[in-house]
């Protein structure tokens, strides 16, 4: 059995027992009951993830997957395409948002070239899985063939499996593609049955002439590969990027070893869609971290069943949203370890 | 000149100049302009606050203040009023919400005993400002004499120039009292010009017969006292608690000393209120972290015209919301001291 098919059998639903012992700890505390509201959900899902109802404070990592896009030579992004390399080795020298809001989450950020356009010189903090040198442009066939969608999601697989063989029980996910939105936009499309016009936003910030392009481009790449949607395979490699796909590994991949995996934005999301699409049970493992201004992610986080935690007009990817929701979710562990109890503090309870 | 009115002098507008000098920082950073949200609007209302483009990483404190509510013995909470005093020992013991989330977010506790019931044994961790045994039951005449109400607020006054001194330079608010979601009704439904349906909710957790029963009791407070929506003092006397008042004084003591000042949720809202009313400019001075499920508060973040920057359905008080946010504004300080510039990380910049 392949490395995929053997993950996506590992992948089972979370036990809804360990949540409610996990709520029942919560329900001692000196506080009325369900006064955290959210923060108590978070803690409650990740015991039932983690399958102990006090599961330890995590080690966290985030993993932010680079690739290259043929559609950017359509023009549907703000920014030229060799960015998507600078930014993988700003990410190496430590000095891009997700750097900065990593090391204050502590995190550890693994930066992945799954597939940039010209190769990155070698570097300590860069790992290498490319595919190849970017996708092809989606407007005049398939973004990649099967194979390489299955060696890019294998990839994230491998790396998850890495990195929960050396403690890391608390993923975060980003992503940095030039055009990649285009991408997440025809996924979505297609993953969450809805027009392209409700799925196609401004990315990295586009006018308008160019937005209406940039939803032309994606409604020629339907028309072109007119993608199959219970296909999950079939429509990531037709409409997915290298980054995208190992995205998606690295969520199966965090599923199949009971590692929660916190979502950033609308690329994220996308690949979220591909992931429970290939494994239902995934979503069991997946936490939103925020809700972004792109238009498709609110498509998305309905798709997925999924609450944000966070609401902060964030529309940078990398990963940022994920590590803002970190804090939260160390928070709700914190609370569900440190309270004191009615009985232990000598508070009175009546039940509220 | 009272140090109330001298404080209320003392604040003035934050200057817009600095939020743009800011803002013009942010822009040099290696991501798209304004991609950060709602992260960059706080970075750039914190320097506004503190005068400086560049503020450093604060020292942050969070002062939670308890007092008892004669109101408790119509029976408007689902929690017995030992419970205040209870709790204020819990924090003084570490073992509260706040104390757990306040040791992650890097925050000190400031437990100040405004007027429980029954005094507190002496306790290093509690900070005794009694202004009485609790206030009078306002469904028969005022909670408090004005004296009493100006001597709460300077004490909050006293206590955010104390920690200002000690360089404390980002405080949150909190608070604990049982019965005091209906002291927080009244007040917003005078300050908003709301009817109390629609600022009253169920607090730590009433049913249907108790929450018609405590409007009841605030409409009945409302008729009884029939306070003056101008004159502010009136209206916080009448209707407030020691603990509200005092936190009043820290809102003006914080905007005085250029100490940007996390609201918590609804009673601490209704608190800014107040603030705002003693010295409009307060406002520029308050960041508002989270809104809470009771009713009344998004009538308080609405009249205060602050944009909350969670929303995760908490309803605990005690400061919980300030603190959760507090990371965020580390968050957002830490982007705009560590990132990258488009020039120094070699990252082409299109503008967009």
């Amino acid at each position: 059995m392949s490395l995929l098919n053997e993950t996506c059998t590992r992948i089972t639903a979370v036990d809804r027992a360990v949540a409610l012992a996990a709520q029942q700890q919560l329900d001692a505390k000196t506080k009325p009951r369900r006064s955290l509201g959210v923060l108590e959900d978070v803690a409650c899902r990740i015991a039932a993830m983690r399958g102990t109802p006090a599961p330890a404070l995590p080690e966290k990592a985030i993993v932010v997957m680079g690739a290259d896009h043929g559609v950017a030579e359509e023009g549907v992004s703000a920014y030229p395409q060799a960015v998507t390399r600078q930014m993988l080795l700003n990410f190496a020298h430590g000095g891009a948002a997700i750097n900065v809001l990593a090391r204050h989450a502590g995190a550890r950020v693994i930066v992945v070239d799954m597939g940039v356009k010209e190769a990155l010189p070698p570097h300590p903090a860069i790992r290498s899985h490319r595919i190849g040198p970017g996708t092809n442009n989606f407007t005049r066939g398939p973004a990649m063939n099967r194979a390489d969608a299955v060696a890019a999601i294998e990839a994230g697989i491998g790396i998850a499996e890495t990195l929960s063989s050396e403690g890391v029980t608390l993923l975060g996910v980003g992503d940095m593609g030039i055009a990649n939105t285009t991408a997440a936009s025809a996924l979505t499309a297609v993953f969450a049955g809805a027009s392209p016009t409700a799925v196609t936003g401004r990315g990295t910030g586009i006018d308008d002439a160019r937005l209406q392009h940039k939803l032309d481009v994606i409604q020629r790449a339907l028309r072109v590969n007119h993608p199959e949607p219970t296909d999950a395979l079939g429509v990531l490699s037709t409409l997915g990027g290298f980054e995208i796909a190992g995205l998606v590994g690295v969520m199966l991949g965090g599923a199949a070893h009971q590692v929660p995996v916190i979502l950033d934005g609308f690329i994220t999301g996308a690949a979220a869609l591909a992931a429970v699409r290939l494994a239902p049970y995934t979503a069991d493992y997946l936490i939103a971290s925020h809700r972004s201004v792109e238009v498709g992610h609110r498509v998305v986080l309905d798709a997925l069943g999924l609450r944000p935690l966070l609401d902060l007009d964030l529309r940078l990817g990398e990963g940022t949203g994920a590590t803002l929701a970190m804090h939260l979710a160390d928070a709700a562990l914190h609370i569900l370890h440190e309270m004191a109890t009615f009985a232990g503090a000598g508070v009175s309870d009546t039940g509220a």
